[in-house]
């Protein structure tokens, strides 16, 4: 998908402009001459000849040129019309600002799909519908109906950041909140209901567009996880993307549900997404203003050499504000460049330049914090004129003031804004910023491209599940057979535990196969949780034949019995995946036994998994003490527990019929890994 | 210590008092006088005659009338003469501005311990050394170089509030922000060194001013954990007390030893002190000034009813927005009254004042939150007069705006500062601020107070420590004897495993006492933490007497062998206490087993404890799962758990000359609870 002439239409038609103040249709018409938009335009409107000094016409199909870009502000039972007409016309790009779709029920979902329909047959790019349009300042160009952008009386800085937001009310309160910074927000793109163009496809845009430093995302609803990981891990690898995805808890899921028709997932799936793909995670927008408002005086140095594994040096005349920074460093797990300067509560301004002197003349001091409280003998404003003219000096060290106080700190704070500097009134959010803008640009190097391929297994296991899927019951799930599922994994070199079926004559066991576990399996064991149906630790065959007997009582049709050799010295844990609809698999490993679900040591991923990813998956949890040799009682084979973890993700990415997979317990050895049970859920 | 005289003094000598503008003694004496003081002042000075129009004394000795308090702000070397002259004259309350005692090293801090003999000999109460003095706005009482308080040209509000800071620098943010809100700061009062007075006196007197209706404590160090807990308990069963305790981490720690020469003792006790007191406990100023901006509001509501548990109900034009704040709620474990409304983006105010209503008509909702992001059809400044007049009419509810965005907002921002509601910019800060203060005045009521007796335990087992500790060398710990411990524990009502020293002849040992476990113990066993000198499992004569001979080989001068019941069907827990200097004992139960380390799930509390309150701290464990019959395994006998944590408590608080008691194993039952192993350091 070629967003480029959303972006940079060089001709634009909008169907429903308007002579009326009050409509939308002459609001965007209005901002977009407003913009200094240097292309075509053509306003669409039924009865009226001019609008705002350009020739009116009263179809797309009227307009003698070429359209790039098509915006759509009509009642929404007329939508479809006009689309087709757009269709028609070879409109490639159209924007539906149009609310009345699948945000409002079921007659508009309806004609939410009868738009997607013609979108997919005739291979045109949709923006919205229920959105409020676009904007891109380097291009001149506003088809929104926010005002704030195209008022041009007013001085702002180009502040190279891109937002896309799902809610145009988080949308226009990021637009005005750039506006009162005197910054240009300069790419804004409002999705609304995503109805073909998703947040991917802007990121892939984003990505290539060299205007752009920063990306900012809002999302509710993720369209595609594996389309939203490989975007994002293309982005990530060239600059930040701040995203913030609502819906953590599961009365805001339930919310979101009803505000926008969709679902939310679970949020660890989205969670895992985002952090596979290298995003800044956000949990407010709180945390998002904090981050910008220290972005326009990065944009002025050298970023990202700034940020790369900072530790910052402190310097302040408040000891106590010292201890508190500290305290604050350490919950943010940042580490100190060198001890901190306490200058004492009399220092004055010239104190202050000599104290952050005697750190910038060291080459590894790049980050800096001035505190300052008020104090009876402060020079503040000459204190803030010293910050001033140190970052001035300096392109790869940035010195930031937080000036912590009210009344007194009024002239300091009007220095400061002046000088692009930020105005950090609490040591938090100075902090909490730097902390996740130095993890981006430490860790931005290991961001690895996600790959999207649909690659199916072809193997016979494929064939089985087809089988499966082909004569199950619609919308319920179905447990494959217990053999079959231990040849799943064995296709994907996964070690299991010798496996076998009972057979009636017991006296082809050997002695030496004991001590040994038995366990009744098929359709009547698939949900047992608490596992009754497993007897360990058997010693002989008298045992052997006294427990079959109280098994066989249990078993119903097509159950059978199966037995396993005994495995000792091991650590149980448990992997597998499960797929979320729209989100793929959720790769899950950890802790397993009886208290497993008491513990809660699980970590996350996604399926497609390096080596060196997967070990860094395991080091994690909090068993992996165990694992590594805890108080000398040896180690266990990592490697191996990291190459099943491999192969349990490859094995999820291949086999999108498996819905879940369970390896509980998963034995770790001292000198290899053995699966003891495995269920899976196509 | 009474300290109403230091509070509400009648006449007041400032030594040190000059003309000279750039020296602090003309500063405060200034303050006094422009603060308007109804009492006497006496400056006192070697050389002049007249202070600001006050008539100077060379010395107290040389003043009439008698002297409520004496503030000295001279150099270091000085204050002791002149506090032996104070002792003289018979005034009962000093503050010594003056720095240079314990903050400044050795000379200073012999300095300090000179001051405290000379206030103990005398019964004189000292604030500071090494602080800004203290202010009672109330009083017309401002004795502090802070010139911010006494601008009585700018009209401020009451705020109710007393603020403590055993920082000057972080006092003086304090004073300088609530002067930047136009709001008085009523009791200002800097500990410095706390060389006399310490934080829980003033606490003490703060409970019982009833002009003061919340309290804001800074603290780097805890004079005394007990002392703290009796004075917080007191005062917060009456009014919310906000701390913030900095030193959380080691590395800050370090820092506020460096910056005031105290040890700030380990974050764990520090913070189960601050909770058993019933504080507010807060990481940061952040923090603080987001509750300080709520409060001017609260006080003209009846904010205790409105704040017990409060479930907040919403309004908003913005989906998106309600969305986030619901994952905020979440976040802060608050629960929503009703189903938010989403009002759409097309709100305007008429709407905005349908649905508040709609709310408001419910006797039950008393807190709402409106919330608005600027969209085109937004009417801003009518929305946030809606929100000004709903609160007018209501003094048992209240309506909070959080308005989130920038330019568009500013109108509406005035009308808030207008009409003293707060400005609060994006959603976290007020769902943070609601959740601290709900609850408080949810359970405020359950706050029990803090028992501070020193009861010395007198049986017989206390004159074993004191021999031990006769006996022991100088800094170094010893390890009370394995069978004396048992017999500490039971004097405690706790059940212990029988326990038998092992005679050399076995053969008194009945078949019946197998299985059982085989200990050595003794000095040469008390720092084996990996145990490899207990076997267990023991099933009969024979193999006792192998296991015997291995032990025995490993014995030194004072081991001995001793045998206990093998005890099965348990879970393992730990307990025991610690106690650090200054801080009291601290508690603390966890679950036991090999990985106890690795899973940390481990509860603390206090040495005072009620049954109901032992049995919420069992509540907070992982393991209480488990001990309250997970997935149908019986339950575990819990009463008779929290019976020994609260034993243990009773132990710690009558044995100080106990340092440390673990308890490892502690076996529970179903029907009983049995201490396996116990090691007793004094």
């Amino acid at each position: 998908m070629q967003l480029d002439k959303l972006f940079k239409a060089n001709s634009i038609a909008i169907i429903g402009a308007s002579n009326n103040k009050e409509k939308l249709g002459w609001q965007i018409l209005s901002n977009l001459k407003k913009s200094g938009y240097k292309g075509k335009i053509y306003p669409i409107n039924l009865s009226t000849k001019t609008i705002l000094k350009e020739k009116a016409y009263v179809s797309v199909l009227d307009v003698k040129g070429d359209i790039d870009l098509a915006l759509i502000v009509i009642p929404a039972k007329f939508v479809e019309d006009e689309l087709k007409k757009c269709v028609q016309k070879g409109i490639k790009n159209v924007i539906i600002v149009s609310a009345g779709f699948k945000e409002s029920g079921k007659a508009g979902k309806e004609r939410e799909e009868r738009i997607i329909k013609i979108a997919k047959e005739n291979n045109v790019n949709i923006l919205g519908p229920n959105c409020l349009g676009i904007i891109n300042n380097n291009y001149n160009l506003n088809l929104s109906f926010s005002a704030l952008s195209v008022d041009k009386k007013k001085k702002k800085v180009k502040s190279k950041v891109a937002a896309i937001s799902q809610s145009g009310a988080i949308g226009s309160a990021m637009l005005d909140w750039f506006d009162d910074k005197d910054l240009e927000l300069d790419i804004f793109v409002s999705l609304g209901n995503q109805a073909v163009i998703k947040e991917s496809q802007v990121l892939d845009y984003l990505a290539s567009d060299k205007d752009i430093d920063l990306v900012v995302l809002y999302l509710e609803e993720i369209s595609s996880g594996p389309d939203l990981m490989a975007s994002l891990s293309k982005l990530t690898q060239k600059k930040p993307c701040l995203v913030i995805k609502s819906g953590r808890s599961q009365v805001s899921s339930k919310m979101a549900l009803s505000h926008t028709g969709s679902l939310a997932g679970s949020w660890q799936s989205s969670k895992t997404i985002l952090e596979r793909g290298g995003a800044v995670l956000l949990d407010n927008l709180d945390e998002l203003f904090n981050i910008l408002s220290l972005w326009p005086t990065l944009l002025n140095k050298d970023y990202k050499k700034i940020l790369k594994d900072t530790k910052p040096y402190f310097v302040s005349n408040a000891g106590g504000a010292l201890v508190l920074a500290l305290d604050s460093l350490s919950q943010y797990k940042l580490e100190l460049g060198a001890n901190p300067l306490d200058i004492l509560g009399d220092a004055k301004a010239d104190k202050y330049k000599q104290a952050l002197n005697s750190f910038l003349n060291k080459k590894e001091a790049k980050f800096l914090i001035c505190i300052l409280t008020p104090q009876s003998s402060s020079e503040i404003e000459a204190t803030a004129r010293v910050v001033v003219s140190l970052n001035k000096k300096y392109k790869d060290k940035i010195v930031l003031p937080i000036f912590i106080g009210g009344t007194s700190l009024k002239g300091a704070r009007e220095i400061f804004n002046v000088n692009n500097l930020p105005n950090y009134k609490s040591l938090e959010p100075l902090i909490f910023t730097l902390s996740k803008l130095s993890h981006y640009f430490s860790n931005k190097d290991k961001i690895r491209l996600y790959k999207n391929e649909k690659i199916i297994n072809t193997n016979t296991r494929k064939k089985e599940f087809s089988e499966i899927k082909s004569k199950r019951l619609k919308d319920k799930n179905e447990v494959l057979d217990y053999i079959k599922s231990f040849k799943v994994l064995k296709d994907y070199n996964i070690n299991i535990v010798k496996t076998k079926k009972l057979e009636d004559n017991i006296n082809t066991i050997k002695s030496s196969e004991f001590p040994l576990v038995l366990k009744a399996v098929g359709p009547n064991f698939n949900h047992k949780s608490d596992k009754q149906a497993i007897i360990t630790n058997i010693e002989n065959k008298a045992q052997l034949n006294t427990d079959i007997a109280n098994l066989k009582k249990q078993l119903k049709a097509n159950d059978y019995l199966v037995y396993q050799p005994q495995i000792k010295d091991s650590l149980e844990l448990i992997l597998g995946f499960k797929r979320e609809k729209n989100l793929g698999a959720l790769i899950m490993i950890g802790w397993g036994g009886v208290n497993a679900e008491v513990i809660k040591d699980i970590a996350y991923s996604s399926d497609d998994l390096s080596f060196t990813e997967a070990k860094n998956i395991i080091k994690k949890l909090k068993i992996y003490q165990l694992l590594s040799g805890y108080r000398g009682k040896g180690v266990y084979d990592i490697d191996s527990l990291a190459k099943t973890l491999q192969n349990v993700a490859k094995l999820a990415k291949e086999n999108p019929n498996i819905k879940e997979l369970d390896i509980n317990p998963l034995f770790v050895q001292k000198d290899k890994v053995k699966a003891g049970d495995v269920r899976i859920i196509t």
